[in-house]
């Protein structure tokens, strides 16, 4: 699809983004209402996780706001009743996180994503569902590059609740008839990411500490391969997924075509930021136990299927970030 | 491991058994005993369920019993510092109910799970697990016979979360050093098994329709492959697998080595039986859209491993199911 038939595609449709004023929904928010879709965002802010309502500060007048929960099954059955396309992005998104709390990772990744199902199936079984997956469903990376049917071995349980909430989906697809897609999303970094913590995001991360000047952590050598994807090409492989027919009932990988190792990555942060120094230091044990390895995806599937390339690099999509960052600090650190 | 070597490494040993009053829970409690290890049950015989005090009733002054479910968090936490081995073998089985209650069958399987994990990394990270595991992880069968590397793609709820909860073993393997095990159970018969509906168990279902003299209905042309144990071999399984250190942190398949067709499986019955008749009759809507065709389990990885054979053949074990249920009839129909 064009751009222009992608813009055709939504104009007037009805759109609801689970996780809104987040990094990826709002990014995501961005570009529907450039299309003319009519957009509702649904987020709880929970303070610790990356929903921010300055996220949406440009666009407030022409999209819905409702700050709940998706486990409030009330109102997820009301308002799946008035929206056609559902990008499915609330989630908790921290690795370390699902290892502490294991039950509330539970509850938002694999209940959260069975009360939308069950409403969609109740209320709406004609809705498109858009499923934000995650290379943790891959886990342990066994080899490379990564392609859609490869073994599925999480290592955290975010991971392994990621896989289930995908799980869910082709058994509505098969046993209820809905349409559903998962897009098993890589690193993604970019504007509108939360500032304030390690704990996911962490291109992003680096971002914060190179223009405070301050020292960046490289675990171990710092070898390890990484796909990194720029949340515009990201947002428009969301916007594809949603309305290419062909992509329906399919999970799809992302990636870049240009994966970096971890330490290069970084080193380009200091250099586009120009401060900030690398600082080489024992992997944690906490996160040595969940390292998968080097990621590399294939994301042949997605192209043939729906057309998308990442276009942004990895130098100006990092440039493009500090930039913005610089622009609208106060309201992120 | 000899029979003489297992019963030594129970004798005395402290096990706890959730879905201890279950068909599997209370068969492999009988074998416990018969080793002289100190045994606990503990289940909250749901109505619908397949617990039944008589299970036990033989063997009702050798173990513990205790009416209560795996959720309960503060009873999981005391229950377990005071037990070695935990088969954890609760849970909800119906692949039917599964897709009517999504939330129950995430909250037995997957929290339920989840809660027992965290007891035992919390309060004896030293004990041993043994997880009932599915062949309903597997879903649709790709590739005969299915070896546990192979892909999984659940047609269920009910398998999806199985395998969520297989998934977190394997983090708390990692991650917490945890010792776990998962038997992945193809279709298992025999004595103690419910004999009230035909949601979960269709051999034993099938001889209380021939011992009745009524009709057992094939859906199509029953052709589809199964592979059928009998719940003493699965028993023994279990037994290995809490005494042998080389399963640890694995996961293995068991299957008979003797795959039918399903129809076949039914005239044994009949045959075995002298009563009831076969009649085919179009797959139900619900049922054929979770069919995963011929399941043939390849459990070569358990052989190696732990020495393991199914012993007892089809006929053998539905011949010992019918002389016990027409010993016993009054305490299951």
């Amino acid at each position: 699809m064009t751009k222009k038939e992608i813009q055709a595609y939504y104009q007037k449709k009805k759109i609801l983004i689970t996780g809104g004023l987040g990094f990826l929904g709002s990014n995501l928010a961005h570009a529907l209402t450039n299309t003319g879709s009519c957009v509702t965002l649904l987020d709880p802010l929970f303070p610790e996780y990356g929903g921010n309502r300055f996220n949406v500060s440009e666009i407030e007048d022409r999209v819905g706001v409702i700050l709940e929960d998706i486990r409030n099954e009330k109102l997820m059955e009301s308002l799946v009743r008035e929206h056609e396309i559902i990008f499915h992005i609330a989630g908790q998104t921290s690795h370390i996180d699902s290892l502490k709390d294991p039950f509330l990772d539970l509850d938002i990744n694999c209940r959260g994503t069975l009360i939308l199902l069950e409403a969609v199936r109740k209320f709406n079984p004609k809705a498109k569902i858009i499923y934000a997956g995650t290379r943790a469903q891959y886990g342990k990376i066994l080899r490379s590059p990564v392609s859609e049917q490869d073994s599925m071995q999480p290592v955290d349980i975010y991971g392994v609740n990621k896989q289930a909430g995908e799980g869910y989906l082709w058994v509505y697809r098969d046993v209820h008839g809905l349409s559903c897609v998962s897009l098993r999303i890589n690193n993604t970094y970019g504007p509108r990411h939360q500032m304030k913590q390690a704990n996911y995001g962490i291109l992003n991360w680096f971002i914060r500490l190179a223009v405070e000047g301050k020292p960046i952590p490289i675990y171990g050598d710092g070898n390890q391969l990484r796909d990194y994807n720029y949340v515009d090409d990201v947002t428009e492989a969301f916007l594809l997924a949603g309305a290419v027919p062909a992509t329906v009932g399919e999970a799809f990988n992302l990636g870049s075509g240009h994966p970096v190792p971890f330490y290069q990555m970084a080193e380009t942060i200091v250099k586009i930021v120009g401060k900030g120094e690398l600082k080489k230091i024992p992997w944690p044990e906490e996160r040595k136990k969940i390292e998968v390895g080097s990621y590399v995806a294939d994301f042949s599937k997605f192209s043939k299927a729906a057309g998308w390339q990442p276009e942004i690099t990895l130098e100006d999509g990092i440039a493009r970030t500090v930039t913005f960052y610089e622009k609208y600090k106060e309201h992120y650190w």
